[in-house]
């Protein structure tokens, strides 16, 4: 079999997940809680079960979780969006990504893609037959460089994916490169594709700047949001692509013969539960909190954290402790330390090294605390 | 936006199912059983989800159930398959045919697809830069025509897709069929795709000729299979593909960023459920019940119902009714007399009529009759 993905291997999330089990380290690597999901959710999950609602959803998504997700948006970003036209509901913030681009993409068109990257993006591009233009964002901030991506444009330019809150450095955009965002792309074709499933893990009272809030930058994109995110469920595969009414008929033209429906109980359980809007208002304190904890513990540590202004993620450098590459320090570190991370290097295709390493903090205090003592003894 | 899809409409379930709702029809449309589910199955989900499997589960899915599946097909077609080399859990049947031929086309492959045809199938090869070569399956038993296969190969011939049982016809392949495939495929590179989603709807007495059974065809093969057709609940998308290890190892690289993994608590429910051999055992009979009831039903129609081997559509010519094409015929039926079906056109890419009505049977007695009430008035 000839491959159509040559250079790729196993993601890393599987392969630091499967060494940490192996290792039984703790595992801060892939971006999961190990904190309780909400019983309420789940009671309801049961109820639409138990009351027969175990067949076919309609492709687009079960209605009433539409009409809930347009509500929230209208509250959130004041932004009217169309329930029957706009939003489709996917198995998840991933394939949300893959069937935007898998819409769009045809052979040798370019996608700028900011580097370090949620690793899917690159291999989504080539596996439709386009070519990724990478960027690297600045170091040590991980800001957009508008000018380098005004440099990239290209005829073939057929697409930018941004992501805010920034997986995996925790970086958030902010009004200003939504600015440069809208003159770039003023009178192109050029698509956006904004992965904003950390939409509701962003900190110290920033505004996340979703695409949703501007009108001319929503015209032309596909944006990707998760329940799994929200909801510390990330094994329920629930997400969403919101996108004008032209883009989601392609949308789902592709939709309908990949995974053609999601999952109906839990859409509609779903449908009720977004309508309390503490649900997902709650969910940036809470964080905010592990995330100061988790710097607080680290202190006593000689990793030097960065900052993170959202989604569950924080980097850190390991200089005063290693001068190893972040690939085989973020092994021995679970392996002989008993701490699964995330190098930093896996986020680049051509593994690049910055020398740091992506810890995630959406977990129990417990573990945050046994994590950090382990990293003491280095 | 340059479509992807040109001649891609809303796939004729949805369209179906909505005109049945909006007509409080009857619908014996799309394929999805209006009886329960098991409540054991659904208490095993709802267990799993109190226990807190709510985060990702392995990108190929859950092992305890990839093993669970191993020792079925073991039990089943006596052959041993690797749950952890060979089988990858997807969302549902559709995205396992989907996810399949992504992982193998390459833009210019042809792929050889038998008409009637599951809808998804060419929007599938045709969205990957492929090309289907569509040909008919003999009228009036649909079955193959293995000489016009001979004549199809081509250098270019990627693939040959099979379906058996057989949607929308209910025929099956028989042991010649497959002796037939063997011989064609024989020294080539030609992949066979196996949409084997009905596997447990196959009626008097017949066996299942799965390509499970086959090893030098297994070699070759990507078998898709639905938990969704087998537990009666085709909205939790559940599915999976066998397939040898280095096609499971690019399989799941298209996989992995796609949807990357499925609902967690139903996997873990799943594994306990499937070591029940009855669970699945009992199908077949329920279903073949289902079957000779409503052809007894029909008697007192002027439909003419064509037989019907496995799968839990029939097909009926409606020639002594009208001679109107199956497209006006199927929405007349359903807006004047308030029944819904899904016309055979819709699974020919040049909307070829045979005259011929699909109906589902996987519904309660009360529907059948409610149905065929109805149908007598014609
Ligand atoms: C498939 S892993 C999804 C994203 C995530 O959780 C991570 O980056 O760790
Ligand atoms: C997405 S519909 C899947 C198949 C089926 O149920 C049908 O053919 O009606």
């Amino acid at each position: 079999i000839q491959s159509k993905l040559p250079n790729v291997g196993t993601t890393i999330f599987t392969t630091m997940s499967a060494l940490a089990a192996q290792h039984n380290a703790v595992n801060l690597g892939q971006g999961l809680p190990d904190y309780a999901m909400s019983k309420e959710l789940i009671a309801l999950v049961s109820k639409a079960m138990n009351d027969n609602y175990n067949q076919y959803a309609p492709m687009a998504g079960w209605m009433p979780l539409r009409e809930s997700i347009a509500e929230k948006v209208q509250f959130l970003y004041n932004t009217t969006i169309n329930p029957d036209t706009d939003i489709t509901i996917t198995p998840g913030g991933t394939y949300a990504i893959y069937s935007s681009l898998t819409t769009i993409l045809q052979p040798g068109d370019e996608v700028i893609v900011f580097e370090p990257a949620y690793d899917s993006y690159v291999p989504n591009i080539e596996v439709n037959g386009g070519k990724a233009i990478l960027l690297p964002l600045t170091i040590p901030d991980f800001r957009i460089d508008w000018q380098l991506v005004k440099q990239n444009i290209s005829p073939k330019t057929k697409a930018i994916i941004i992501n805010t809150p920034h997986n995996p450095t925790g970086a958030v955009l902010q009004e200003s490169d939504i600015q440069e965002l809208r003159k770039i792309v003023k009178g192109t074709n050029i698509f956006i594709i904004s992965d904003e499933v950390y939409e509701h893990l962003i900190f110290d009272g920033i505004a996340h700047q979703s695409i949703l809030r501007y009108p001319d930058l929503m015209e032309r994109s596909f944006v990707c949001f998760s329940f799994g995110k929200v909801y510390h469920c990330t094994g329920w595969k629930l997400g969403y692509t919101i996108a004008p009414a032209a883009l989601t008929k392609e949308f789902r033209k592709v939709h309908q013969f990949n995974c053609f429906s999601c999952f109906t109980p839990a859409q509609v359980a779903l449908a009720t539960f977004l309508k309390d809007k503490d649900s997902y208002l709650q969910l940036s304190p809470f964080l905010q909190e592990k995330r100061d904890y988790f710097i607080e513990l680290m202190k006593e540590t000689r990793f030097n954290l960065k900052s993170s202004s959202g989604s569950y993620f924080i980097t850190a450098s390991y200089e005063r402790i290693s001068d190893e590459g972040d690939a085989d320090f973020a092994i021995r570190l679970t392996k002989e330390f008993g701490v699964a991370t995330i190098p930093l290097s896996a986020f680049y295709q051509n593994s690049k090294d910055d020398k740091l390493l992506r810890f995630c903090f959406a977990k129990k205090n417990e573990t945050l605390e046994a994590a950090a003592e382990k990293l003491v003894n280095l």
